[in-house]
């Protein structure tokens, strides 16, 4: 086998491995919108398949994984390739964990079915989510383009996820105080809020790989990543 | 270089990824009692160390990560060889992420200093914690040792943490609706014992991953856990 059909072969391998991560992300985003879609109109029938369908991503980040660790013992790929491979191997762990998140909401769903909703909060889970999927699937395009000033957008953009959970955390404690007896409903909204907090923190993970896959280097330290309403003492009514 | 020495070198390598994996769960541990413990007492200055010290565990990570993405592509090591590198490189992923939930429970300290403490909710997380440790320390025993019964075990008795996080999420709803204006502290709480409980849930990973790399088969499909608080509708009051 020549160089260069090695060199053709080890490519193909590439294209194939990183296909399946964006092909991962885009069917953790369609149940993020399923489960959030869900939870808008509590129908614990759209959260049950949401909750089947999260086994196909997990069967997709093994099967990265898998692939990409006999990639690297088979190739022995130095600098830049080593990179790849290994972006993608992180890139499919956040995917999975983006996809367990959206899961959790619709399990959420269907032990909230019947029980009253309070369209303001639901509202604005709802905002919370659109922007986590609009951070997703920017984020995925810059993998996909190698676009370092569109991964560093998204990286910054983190901020506003974490500000709108800071602000949806104050309401729902709002709600509880006045509604005592609404509180395990609220507090299911309250982990839903959380999850997409969290969703948000993986697409920064992703948006560091994305970093790191191009430049070399990691973004960690100075990762603007703020849970607001951990660190103050919230105001209680 | 002849090769016995060759296999002598990767020996070593592997030795020091694994002892650099079991001093990292060491640490994780310690966090996870030093933040519990700053709970029981209110105790910020213990809270803001928890904090600081979980740096020390995310670098041993990327240096494990680093050393096991090196040791596979230099040494193109295969079966039970390389599923020894792919074990480190996993359990220390989820040791830092043990790391950051023992963190997130330190965070939630500090927000919390100079409020009020319902004692026997504070006792409950305590009891959770220390379930959590004991198993903690038995999967890493299970790891050096390669005893693939106590990862079993560890990974059966998961369903005890399940069983007492759910009895928690109980008492704490019931505390918030008792007394509607503590919310903001019991929701504190309530995602400490969510931070324990997934804390367990990553003690259960690493059982399978001990599971995986003394078998060669994954043991991930009939796990045990289960969320109580996500399913059943919890009753109000």
């Amino acid at each position: 086998m020549g160089e260069q059909h090695i060199v053709q072969a080890f490519d193909q391998e590439l294209r194939d491995i990183t296909g399946r991560v964006v092909e991962s992300a885009a069917l953790a985003g369609d149940l993020l919108a399923r489960a959030v879609a869900a939870l808008a109109k509590m129908d614990a029938a759209v959260a049950r398949a949401v909750i089947a369908d999260d086994r196909r991503i997990d069967q997709m980040q093994r099967e990265v994984e898998e692939r990409a660790i006999l990639m690297i013992a088979r190739r022995q790929p130095m600098a830049r390739d080593l990179r790849e491979i290994v972006a993608a191997f992180r890139i499919a762990n956040d995917v999975e964990r983006i996809g367990d998140l959206a899961k959790n909401i619709a399990k959420r769903v269907v032990a909230l079915q019947g029980q009253p909703q309070p369209a303001e909060l639901i509202d604005g889970l709802q905002r919370m989510a659109e922007l986590g999927l609009d951070q997703l699937s920017k984020v995925m395009a810059a993998y996909s383009s190698r676009d370092l000033s569109l991964a560093l957008e998204v990286w910054t953009q983190d901020e506003w996820i974490d500000a709108r959970y800071t602000s949806m955390f104050q309401e729902i404690l709002d709600h509880m105080i006045a509604e005592p007896r609404n509180v395990a409903l609220a507090t299911h909204l309250l982990f839903s809020a959380k999850n997409l907090e969290r969703i948000g923190d993986h697409t920064t993970n992703i948006a560091e790989t994305v970093h790191y896959l191009i430049t070399g280097t990691p973004l960690t330290d100075e990762r603007p990543k703020q849970d607001g309403t951990v660190m103050p003492v919230p105001t209680v009514g």
